[in-house]
């Protein structure tokens, strides 16, 4: 289903291709390029991050005043939480050969199962002769992680479709934010919470505006999330609320490229409790309870974007 | 026109049944279960309120911050107000059979006439070969209520599509906070306004979360409305808009649920200007002004859902 | 492109003519009336924006509050912004014959290269059989009229489609509106900024409400973009901020109106650097920065509709 719903998505993006300022490209495999030799767009941010959720998602571009500064957000919306981000969007798919690295996320990980132990948990499996996937990177993979995405997904190469876009393009920087929901509901999966009984999630975040380098865009862009992202939702089971949000973590308060840095770069020492929206509002639907926890850090979003005061 | 344009967001609704979490049944007619024994989703309250209004209005589900308390809130517009709201989607039918009781809302009222004097005075008039009706109740219509609308609406049972869905589901919270334009369509008939005159509408109110039981929910999700309801119209005619919001009746200040054990548990009895959103904006196109009544009154949307201070 | 794009949505709009409040006419040419003598709605106008944007614009209306004003908003986006708006929606020929004159905007103008300076300066070329107008007026064109637009643009007659709506009415405010990305590519263009470095616009003005005759309303729906509008730029070049808002003009602060009589009722002679949003908000890609100048000023909102203290 997750495939075959990002497969329309995907022709509606090829068909449009120079409206949305991306480059279609068959080789052995195809080749969507949002963002890096292609100048993409925020439709194709737009499009790409609804690829990322299977089509489980919806996700809508307008422009907000955070509190001084206008910045361009996305409201992410999906009726099937667990599917469209942990079974999906997730970033979930190390793939790495050479020197190419590049962390896989969308539909195709479903087929492959990456990793397994979250489809065992979540009892969902999926087959089918399409297989999409997103990846954020700056370089074309080559053709080794090509054939070792297609034989993983259990697909002929020509049936693959990679989606690609740098951390920095236009693209990047919408599909991202729209990991607003995806990190909440991480964290409630990392807190043991049985994320099928989540009912269903709306979500918002700044989209960041590039002002860095590449290699710095992933830390502005996760910024936008943990300390100015914002997700409701509807929950069958109770949890501690106070557990959700960036806040829970130690770690809250600073910018995401020193949390990244006193790391040694290392994405495994880094508190995981970080990874998740500044606030959020949980419906506990058996309890029947509406609790809200953390707050948007506007002061950190500047920080972030290099605003003056 | 109503119920042609209804049907046509019911076929799409039956054929993403697995999507939006909705069971579709053929019996004698055809029932669309969008929130008692299916659990629903947004999107199924989303298209639900669609289809109350027909066709002619759209409904947007965001996000938004209710000064500190985060809610899923929709959007309603339409620039048929009149024909969408008093002539669909206003629970106006009450159907009554042993111990079923419902109020029905939907296009098919407009077949039925139901009530009579509202499409005399509205002086319209629709006949289709299929009727599309909406009921707020947590069990299914039995047989004789079934043919009952059926024959009121001069359709065969198999052309006939009942959407059902209680007050506590997901879409039910949805489609009655997106009722918020026909409270204020509501309030200006009962002023005695021609309402045709009402050239378009653009309404929003939070949706309520589940913080009760079923019985209790029917006050929190009209609070939703009363205490959190906006809306902006233009009217080719003049009244006297002050008369308009909730604050002109006697009842605002308490919760609804409140207002309804005051007055025995019988709608008769409420003072009916207490059915009008919060806050009203009136452009008047012939004597050419903008003007503004009522306020939103966040302390009773925090009291209604139970939120502490 | 812009042609083929913008005669979708005509064809779209014909289609619903009913449902849109507005007049389809096959005399010579096709007259869509969407606020002449036909009513409109804000479906219309909403359309009619994307017409005029060569369907390379999205436009979508909402509702918000203007502290303590509540009016409809338009939020307008763009991933071509230099076509969309220079090369389309720019009211930039002047139609003159006998006692008519109107301001042509929309994709014709590119087959008629009306101004020719500024297709040069694009490097933009586009050949169709078939042009779409736009035509803020309150009167039909004259066949004099129609004949020189086919002409100019090489079509024959019956493939011109010319949609005409007057500026106070419910179309007319929300197209007018729908111009505050233009506004601000308009000023750069007129700065010396290549407008094809600007990646994409994001934008958003409140919808005048109808409080003056015709006549008046032209400066009220200026005064929404000139002191209501915002825009989001993501820019491949760089130029000073601070000269794109409307306050870099020496006539910033007072009503359009005053402005345009001060003027002599004399467009010429008005400072161009009035027409601009208010606030703008620019992501500069190449230098990395993120910028924002102007602000906002409800008061002059809030004075030109005529809404008291």
């Amino acid at each position: 289903m997750l495939n075959e719903n990002a497969f329309k998505i995907v022709e509606k993006m090829i068909s449009s291709s120079e409206k949305l300022g991306i480059i279609y490209k068959k080789d052995e495999a195809n080749i969507i390029d949002a963002g890096i030799k292609a100048e993409g767009s925020l439709e194709a941010g737009r499009l790409l991050a609804e690829i990322c959720m299977g089509g489980l998602g919806s996700v809508e571009i307008s422009l907000k005043d955070y509190s001084g500064i206008l910045l361009p957000e996305v409201v992410v919306s999906t009726d099937k939480p667990a599917l469209a981000t942990l079974a999906s969007q997730k970033a979930g798919w190390n793939l790495k050969a050479g020197n190419f690295f590049s962390l896989g996320s969308g539909p195709a990980r479903a087929l492959a199962r990456k990793p397994k132990w979250l489809y065992d948990r979540l009892d969902y499996m999926e087959s089918y002769y399409r297989a999409v996937i997103v990846l954020e990177t700056s370089q074309y993979p080559p053709r080794e992680i090509v054939r070792l995405i297609a034989e993983s997904c259990s697909v002929t190469p020509e049936n693959l479709y990679i989606i690609v876009a740098k951390t920095s393009s236009i693209a990047g920087t919408v599909q991202i934010s729209a990991r607003v929901v995806e990190t909440a509901l991480y964290k409630l999966d990392h807190m043991g919470v049985d994320t099928r009984k989540i009912k269903f999630a709306i979500g918002r975040a700044p989209v960041a505006a590039v002002v860095s380098s590449e290699g710095e865009m992933m830390g502005i862009t996760n910024d936008m999330i943990i300390y100015g992202g914002e997700v409701f939702l509807a929950s069958e089971v109770d949890f501690d609320i106070n557990e959700v949000p960036s806040s829970a973590s130690p770690s809250f308060g600073k910018p995401f490229a020193d949390i990244f840095r006193e790391a040694d770069y290392d994405f495994y020492k880094i508190n995981p409790a970080i990874f998740a929206p500044a606030r959020v509002a949980v419906n506990f639907l058996s309890s029947k309870k509406l609790e809200t926890a953390g707050e948007v850090a506007l002061n950190l979003i500047r920080k972030s974007l290099k605003v003056g005061k």
